[in-house]
This record gives C-alpha cells, structure tokens and sequence, in this order.
C-alpha cells in the first residue's frame, strides 16, 4: 500500500483566509455568516469535522471575532483539527445549540449560511431566528476566494489526478471482459485508497449501452469482448478531489472485435473538441465560451443532441463546486481557476465516450493536471 | 480482494415503503414531502444518486402519483437506479428544476423536506414557494418507517458489522508501534475498502492521550509501547452502515509495559457499563433508559464526567440516524430498530477508552451483530 506523505496548507494561510472572508462579508453587509460542516469549514480553518446530525457552526458576525460552536465531545477534535486562532465555544448533548449558534444575530438580519449546510440545521436556524430574516447562500461571499486556488491547492490537486491516473492505468491493462461493472468498480475503489486516497467517491464503469449514461452505476452487467468501457474515477486525496475519465476498448483479444467505424469517428470528433476546449482555456475567457467550444465542434459533426450535459466543473475541496463550464455562466476565468473539461457523446441504446481531465487556468494558458493517454484505448481486456 | 456478493433489497419493497410514506404524509396533512438526494431517497427507491449541485427531488403530493424529479443527463442513471415504478421528469442544464420540481404546491402550503437536503436547494425551493409556506423535516413523517428494520436490512447491517469486525482484528494483529495514527488509519480503510465495503467514512485511530478525544483525527502522531489505541471504524456496505469501536493497549513485547491499574480499572468499568446498557435492551424500554443504564454505572465509579457524550445512534443508511439513545429521549424500543451502544470514559490528557457494538432491538432482548472481543486487548502491537 503506498501512503502518500500527509501534504498540509500552511497554518498562516488559514488566518488569511479567515481575515478575507470576514471581510467580504462585511463588504456584503451581512449580519451573520453561518459555515457549516463542510468544505467550507475545511477550507477556512483547515478543521475536518465529520458531516453528522450535531451542529457545528463557524459564525462570523459583523465587529466580532470568529467563533466555532462544536459539541463538547468534538472540543478535543476541534483543538486539533482548528489550523488557526477561533473562540472554541461548546454544547452539552442535551443543550439546543441552533439557539446557542444564533444569539446576537438581528431579529431583521441579512444570514448567509453554506451551500451544503443541512436542512435539518438550516430550519433550526429559520426557528430559532424567526421570519424576518433574510437568507442567502455563503458561496456568494466565499466564491471568489475558492475559487482561485493557490500553489499549495494546485499541488493537492494534481497528486489527486496523479494517482487517479495510475489507477486508470492500472484497470486499463488488467482483465475486464468477463468481469461484471461492479467487480470493476470495487477494484477502482480499492486502488483508489491504496493510491493514498482518503475516499473513493465514485467509481462509473460503464460498458458497452452503458456507456451511453454519463452517470451509470456500476451494475451487475458482464463487460463483453467488443465493446467501449466509460471510466470515470475519482475521490479525494489530502480533502483535494480527482476526477478523471476514460474511454477504453476491449476486444477479448480478437482484433476482429475492435472499435467500429461509427465508434472511430465519435471519438475522433470527442477528442477533438475535448482538446480545443481545453486550448481555449486562459484567463479572460468566459466559463460558456470553453463549452461553447467543445460543442460547436461536437455540433458541427452532428452529435449536439448526444451531448447533453455542462463541459465542466470547477474542483478543489468540492468534488463539483464554482466554476461552471455550462451555458449562461458569463463569469470570466481567472488564474488559478481548477475546473473539468469533460465533453461526451451519447447515442442512447448503442454506446457513448467521454473524455475528462482536470485543467488549471494558468497565466498564459491551460495547465492540464492528468497525464493518461487521452486517446481511445484499445486493450484486449 | 473480496468482493462481497451485491445483495440488494427486494424491489416490491420498494413499492411498499413508498406507499407507506404517501399514506405518512397524507396523514400528517402535509401539501408536499420534498426528498433530496441521500438515504431517505435510497429508502424510498432504491436510487443511489450522487449528492452533487444538480437537483434530484422526489416529490410527493397529495392525490398524485409520486414523481422525481432528475437532471436530463442523469435520466438513465435514474431508470437504472430507481427500483419501483416512478414518473421521471427530466431538466436541461440552463432550466430552473426548483421551479419545475415546486409546481403545484400551494402558496400556504405545509411542506417538508429531507434533513439532509442542502441548503442551496433548500433556500432555492424556499425562494420558489414564498414566504406563506411553513416547512419541517421529512423524518417526522419517515422515522417510523426507516426506524424499523426488516431482515434484509437486518442481514445487511450484519454483513457490514462483520467485514469491520475483520478489519479490528487485522489491525490488531499487525504492527503498530512505531507507525503513525495516520498510517493506521490509511490501512484501516484499504482493509474496509478490501472487506467488500463501497466507503470507508471514518478511522479513528486516537492513542495515547489522543484516546481521551472521541472524535479524535488520525493524526502524525508516533504510536508507542505502553499506550491505549481506541479504534472507531466504519463505513457502508451495500448501503448499510458498519460502526465499532474496540480499544487495544500495546505493549511494544514489552510485559512491563503493560495496562496501569487506573486503565484496568477505567476499562472494567466502561465493559461492564456496555454489556449492561446492551443486556438492557428490549422492546419498550426507553431509548434514555439504556443511556441511563450505561451512565449510572460509569457515574457509580466516579467516571461520570469523563462520560461526556449519548450513549448511541441508530444506524442504517445514514451512520446516525434515529433513534438516539440520550437523556430526554423517551421514545420506546421497538422490535428491528438498530443503534449503536458505545459508552466511553475519558481522562483528558491521559487517556480514554470505548466499547461500541451495532445493537438490534429483538422480540425478547438484544441482538450484537459485532463479534469482536470486547476486552481489552492487549498485544504487542
């Protein structure tokens, strides 16, 4: 088993981020801040509490120091796992910490609390705070912040998609025909942890029709000798997330079985569009303009209708998280931008490919974190 | 590797389980039950849909027919993943689905929404509706149902026990001294991971005074000859939660290295205190009377303070869930429900221990589905 030397953001970097966010939002006038266990909390205090029913809560309000309310069990988790100077203030199990969490909080109060807090939290709150308050989401203040990630980020981010693609390696050139999805996919797991991996968040391994369902669950089906296998892999490593795909072929040996002409052409036209848009990607240019790249080219060959998702996401402590690469997101890039570029095509009942790496938007241009061959891979299997 | 058999569920379950939540719902009068992505719709469905920014919602008005609601690219996923019959209704990236899935609902409505739905879809559906809707959780409609589980679930659950039962024990007969907590940890979820489990959600691996924090963080931390480890692992397997903890002492193969007299103390105390909050369940008991049963005997021997935390948690799709064995829950036991029983004494800046083991609740007592000794187990580590 090879375990990774535990890479950590720098303490300093924590009270930076802390001081930024108190900051915008303050700037955006709000009189609470609620972040909630999450990538949130993991990005502004480095503290990676475990997503249970308990409240957690990093409140920020307006002129006050930050301060966490954690469980009093969590305390000694919290002293260890907090990376930056915070009010640690604690509840007993049978204490009502939604009241605790929101004293001082303005009767007719503006609260923004994290994409990814609870609703059985988030309605807490709304009693414990009453009706006139105004919610919004915390994204709103932190985007722009993480969003940009920095070296240390960007360095979590490509030893993720570095192990990611050993394991993509690793199931290309081990057998597959024969083997159901689901043995597949537990294999991609298991590689996954062994690649230093603290989850294995996903593992679609999609064959043959299957291959036409961008987000197939590895199922029960035997992979047969003659047909494609959609990989898409990934979880995360150090809190930093991998996320990559690709698209095999397995012939069982027999070159007879190999890719079809149809297939050949998909593909060619895949990962021609997968290149420009991943080209395309420098700062200024619009989130939309790299999915419209990829699909005017996937458009002019006929297959716009086959290609029915966004072109990517952004990644970091998310799995999916700002920017996205979809229609209507004028937002421009910026450098240290870390995003998806992951075109596909589907022909419903036949079969489908997708290519994804994870692209770093640098100052002169695109910085592609994966390193496996993005061709179609032809392998007995 | 071993890769478990994939069992599942029986899908007229399904058909069942939502119809019993219709009649719920329709009993507590509610306009419309909201459930996101997670357990309650993997529950109700069978559909395992990841927890990513793009809505799923299954919605249930009264005199409808049930439908979900599922992102265009997501379609086949959900055809494949939903195991009863269900209307799909589908949305392209650029749609709003808060608006789709919310139509229908009247302005006054009373609604309730999974407790585990995120935020950003929370306020989203909130924006939609107005400000005349009244909202509460889906578990007051869903507890009775998901509390009480059937003998699939119940084997399932087993299974699960059983798999990180083996990993206690592989990690108990390797090294340790000398290694990190980190390290540990690393090889405790490639080893659930390796035991057929989908996700390795926690390693504790908390030694020397780090066993006095239950919610401890594998840490860098050196292990040593003369220390407690307490080992809380779990994960999901085929869905279902495992969650034991054992505490070991190593001794490094040194005998005078051995448990001081306070430890064998403090451990005979917390064993005694588990078996008998385990012996004391039985249908009718009350779920604070077990956390009571446990304390009173941790309080007797003057541990009480260092007992900071409930009891137990029920466990099933989600790790915790109802019901909670804690002060003030008077809820009876009731034949199927499954909860842990995990007392634990800690010794701030010394060191702590922890027996947990899964409970069922049986017609005429409990039933442990963990195996592992329960003593402490004291190796050379």
């Amino acid at each position: 088993m090879t375990v990774a030397a535990r890479r950590t953001i720098p303490a300093e970097r924590y009270r930076d981020r802390l001081a930024g966010v108190v900051a915008a939002a303050a700037a955006a006038r709000l009189d609470a801040l609620l972040i909630s266990v999450g990538s949130d909390l993991r990005y502004l205090t480095g503290y990676e509490a475990m997503p249970l029913e308990r409240l957690t809560l990093l409140v920020i309000l307006p002129g006050e120091a930050p301060r966490i309310v954690v469980p009093r069990l969590e305390r000694a988790a919290a002293e260890a796992g907090i990376r930056t100077s915070l009010e640690i203030v604690t509840w007993e199990e049978t204490d009502d910490p939604h009241a605790l969490a929101t004293s001082g909080i303005p009767a007719h109060g503006r609260v923004a609390v994290s994409d990814t807090m609870l609703a059985m939290h988030l309605l807490a709150i709304q009693q414990a705070l009453g009706a006139d308050v105004r919610y919004s989401l915390a994204s709103a203040v932190l985007r722009d912040l993480r969003m940009i990630k920095d070296a240390d980020e960007i360095a979590l981010l490509r030893e993720a998609a570095h192990a990611a693609d050993r394991v993509i390696a690793a199931i290309a050139a081990g057998r597959l025909v024969g083997r159901t999805e689901a043995d597949v996919a537990a294999e991609v797991r298991a590689r996954l942890i062994d690649e230093g991996h603290e989850t294995a968040q996903f593992a679609i391994v999609a064959s043959g029709p299957n291959s036409a369902s961008p987000h197939h669950e590895a199922s029960e089906r035997v992979i047969g000798a003659g047909e494609p296998i959609v990989l898409d892999i990934g979880g995360t490593l150090a809190g930093y997330g991998s996320d990559v795909t690709r698209t095999l072929w397995v012939t069982g040996g027999d070159a007879t079985n190999g890719p079809d002409e149809q297939f050949r052409h998909l593909f060619a036209v895949l990962h021609t569009a997968q290149a420009a848009a991943t080209t395309a990607v420098r700062p200024g240019m619009s989130c939309e303009s790299i999915d419209t790249t990829a699909r005017a080219i996937i458009d002019a060959e006929g297959y716009g209708e086959a290609f029915f998702h966004r072109t990517g996401h952004g990644i970091g402590l998310e799995g999916h998280e700002e920017p996205y690469l979809v229609a209507g997101n004028s937002l421009p890039l910026r450098t240290g931008m870390a995003f998806s570029v992951e075109p596909g095509i589907y022909l419903q009942g036949t079969y489908g490919a997708r290519i994804e790496d994870i692209v770093v938007c640098g100052d002169d241009g695109p910085i592609v974190l994966n390193e496996a061959p993005r061709e179609l891979v032809v392998v007995d299997g």
